[in-house]
């Protein structure tokens, strides 16, 4: 308001006009927001013409007098003044934009991803990509302040094991040799420490050549950091503190004390890595109950669990045939559901009425912290799979039930994760998080005989169900390094074509340390409130990992690639 | 010195031990300097021969009280205290490195390179990628207390029509077609200028697949800008504030004022675009004076040109001969240099009295704006060699002076670029910055005659004769953008299928708009007060676009060749 009645220029896109006869209103847009011009047929009849004339996203400049406005808009922040203009300029004319640049718009996802630039004029998108840069100062300025070095890593770098995700590029210098783009810019953080950089971060973009989901990019972007002389402590503390900050000041949030789970727990009692822990509804596991009553499916299966549904009893049969089908998708891939009803008058009525009385049931809900009213499910089959099945059902009742609100934010740390897994067909063991994870002190005996109870000094922060990052504390010794590597089924000639480079440095000195490394993108739309990361993506591809408005990828010259050395299978 | 007789805990490498007899001492190096251990073979023995036993670059923890030390080392930050150790813990053990980890290393450029690790141990090489952090924060601190959006544009983009610098990435995805990693994000923010957000940077990799000189890299770093609504005088105030804000915050220095030339006085006072002016030494047409006078080699040049050396009439012979064959290098190339020496007895000397009285010296060196004791140096032939070679002449001598001090700064920005350029042999037309440059109003007129005379809104930053970042007022009207294109040789579909997303959004209400993109590598170096840029890079390619540490680039698997549907020409 302190602009009242001063001279201004404005510039801005014609957001829409209004003629109302003797007055002609036109929303003036700018990145700051609405401003709304006025123009008096009767006073300046030939300005109010021109006014008249301008079409939607015409960019205009503008100078007049701030006015109060008469009737005032208190939902913007200029709705109270308007602006009594003089002189109108054209600073560029506009044909009609192929959808309506309103928050709502009428395009479709492929129209706006091909007019991608005109998409980003929305209210809704410029809301995200600008919530995105003041996150990234806000981590920027936390990490700096915590004398953390911003250090650049290669972009150029080479091909590794899992080599099949690699984007390469072909050297024009180096004929028939390739770069690869980074997956991670892992060893050389790790690299960085040996060379004393104590605490490093980066926000730096990393590459994976690899069949698109709808929350994955080819391109995306991670907060990388790592840190020496550390503990898996220090790590913990550091960057729940950095998240802290940025909710605070990003957010104006305040999040709580992360509390802390193993990974063991985690799969016990949500059947999930990352579990969402907005709300309860943890898992009961019932074999000791359910099974040696004669009911073949309990008593076959490997695990019974169950959670419990507070206040659910009311369900009606419909709604619990759609859960059943619900977890009978092959996405989730239950064979079927068991429901117990605890209703209000006191009696319980279940779908395994046959097989056990109702004293047993009562027992089941006794084990379930349950009381009348509430709704008791059960899964059963293979331990992973029941888990798998009973998490996904979680999610959606959470969902279903409102339990799962935009708006709050339950951080937590994952720790203790298995340093391997093996896989159920091959037998071969791959690396849980990476091949540069430690074990834990106490278990490392057991690497030689059971490898895959052996615990990794590894850590994943999860948010509300959302993995916004993880690390672990690194390998520090070429020993440990190799034995690890062989584990992993590497020759000791490929560990050291491959990783020599790593193992040498371990021998100069290298400092214990660790880090980590958040999902820039996800972190932007976790704040944000939505689901997927593209939104937060200025240029995202599609998930053909196009671009549908330069159209790349597209062919090259036969030229270009005679120069680059090579030439397409298909030739 | 408050932490004087605490107990403290360090870590860090073993720089160097003393052993006195009965006291050891040993240089406790981490990122933040040097701290002196002492052990006592009288007090602890056991302890004193530990510390003997610990061998150059193990790390280390230890234990122990802070004292004053008895001979203070001033040079040192932590050269008053020392510590008298308590406990010893070795966390990791180094064999000897191939070179000294000192200042001044015994390990050659190669050696150097392949264990970059332990390079970047070296106190030099650590401050400046410590110092490229701290102006990377000032950077950003900067532009985003200016309202700047820090926006990602892609990486993985499409090959443009100077295709042959274009680094490429196949897609597996897109069987037989080909990303290209940007050589700048030029095109993406001028569409974010289209959507809206008026002031953009970002600090962004960028890539370029040609012969390296020393001073490039395959990847760089640009600090890349851009502006709604603005002309060429916004742009430079903005980054003008810029650079002096952060030579002030990062080297303590006040800027002057950036004085401003346009490219056609650059190019006459000083043969070039980028002008060192530490110095003056300025160039004078002498064609007038020198010309008509009997002198075959000047008379048939199309340009002759002097510099007037102060107080260098006392070179000897020998100096002279010296600075004849400096010219006569191909990379100089001038045919020969003629001198005039005002010497301080009143004498005039000069290599072509044959043909010039002393009078008509005399009137050069008043020409010249010379007196006694001043050395002339005039070199002639066609215009552009001659004011190349002489620029040569002119920066060695400054070398030779001393007039090029590393910490005197001599900003200057050169504006009025020619919007295009001629190749002299094919008679083709180039954009001398890029094909986005905007035209000078008053100079539109002359593209369809005579299009070399057009100015453009184009302007460089230098320093030092560094050019440290340039940009121009860019296009935007489709029209222009058309008829540039057309000028520049492209066929109207070859102008679709390059550009033709841009064109189009061009037809969307598009602000006026223009930018600027430094070199950030380049920046460092300059307040780093080093030539190199390889020096500020962590992991720096060589020559020939290896990183030799890691081996790459490198053959690739013909399996994953396979997968992604190229091969080897040569196959």
């Amino acid at each position: 308001m302190n602009h009242l009645n001063k001279e201004v220029t404005l510039c801005g896109w014609v957001q829409k006009s209004r003629d109302l006869g003797g007055l002609t209103f036109i929303d003036l847009r700018d990145r700051y927001g609405i401003t709304q011009l006025t123009f008096n047929m009767e006073d300046k009849p030939a300005l109010c013409k021109e006014a008249r004339a301008l079409g939607r996203e015409y960019v205009i400049q503008v100078k007049g007098t701030v006015r109060e406005r008469s009737s005032k808009n208190l939902n913007i922040l200029t709705g109270e003044i308007e602006v009594d203009v003089d002189v109108i300029s054209v600073l560029n004319a506009s044909k009609t934009p192929p959808f309506t640049i309103e928050d709502e718009t009428d395009g479709g996802e492929e129209l706006r991803m091909k007019y991608r630039y005109l998409d980003l004029r929305r209210k809704p998108v410029q809301d995200k990509i600008l919530l995105r840069s003041k996150i990234a100062q806000s981590v920027r300025n936390y990490l700096a302040n915590a004398d953390f070095i911003e250090i650049e890593t290669p972009y150029l770098i080479k091909s590794t094991p899992e080599g099949a995700r690699d984007f390469v590029v072909p050297s024009r210098m180096n004929e028939g040799q390739f770069y690869a783009l980074p997956q991670s810019p892992q060893t050389f953080k790790q690299l960085l420490m040996v060379s004393g950089y104590d605490k490093y971060f980066q926000i730096v973009k990393c590459f994976r050549d690899e069949d698109l989901r709808a929350d994955r990019q080819p391109e995306f972007t991670q907060i990388d950091c790592e840190m020496s002389f550390v503990e898996q402590e220090d790590v913990l503390n550091t960057f729940e503190k950095m998240v802290k900050t940025i909710f605070k000041e990003v957010k104006q949030v305040d999040l709580p004390v992360f509390p802390r789970m193993t990974y063991a727990d985690a799969m016990k009692k949500y059947g999930s890595d990352k579990p969402d822990i907005r709300f309860g509804m943890e898992f009961y596991e019932l074999n000791h109950l359910a099974q040696g009553k004669g009911f073949k499916v309990f008593d076959e299966a490997e695990l019974v669990v169950g959670i419990n549904v507070k206040g659910a009893a009311s369900y009606s049969r419909k709604q619990l045939d759609a859960l059943t089908k619900y977890v009978q998708t092959p996405q989730v891939g239950a064979k079927g559901l068991v429901y117990v009803k605890l209703n209000e008058d006191g009696t319980i009525k279940s779908s395994v009425d046959k097989f056990y009385t109702a004293e047993q049931l009562q027992e089941w809900a006794n084990g379930m912290e349950a009381n009348k009213g509430d709704l008791l499910l059960i899964i059963s089959g293979k331990a992973n799979q029941s888990r798998f099945a009973m998490n996904s059902l979680r999610l959606h009742l959470g969902n279903e039930l409102g339990l799962r609100p935009k708006d709050k934010f339950a951080p937590l740390w994952v720790i203790d994760f298995p340093l391997l897994e093996q896989d159920e067909e091959t037998g071969d063991l791959h690396a849980m998080h990476h091949p540069f994870t430690s074990p834990k002190a106490e278990d490392v005996d057991k690497l030689s005989t059971t490898p895959t109870e052996v615990r990794a000094n590894a850590y994943d922060m999860v948010i509300n169900g959302v993995e916004l990052g993880g690390g672990s504390i690194r390998i520090s010794q070429k020993e440990m390094q190799q034995k690890m590597l062989r584990l992993l089924g590497f020759s000791d000639e490929e560990a050291k074509a491959q990783f020599g480079f790593l193992m040498d440095a371990f021998e100069y000195g290298t400092p214990p340390h660790g880090g980590i490394a958040f999902g820039f993108d996800r972190l932007c739309a976790l704040i944000g409130g939505t689901d997927s990361i593209r939104d937060y993506i200025a240029f995202p591809k599609n998930n053909a990992g196009r671009d549908v408005m330069i159209d790349a990828p597209a062919k090259l010259d036969e030229e270009q690639m005679k120069e680059l050395g090579i030439k397409l299978q298909s030739n």
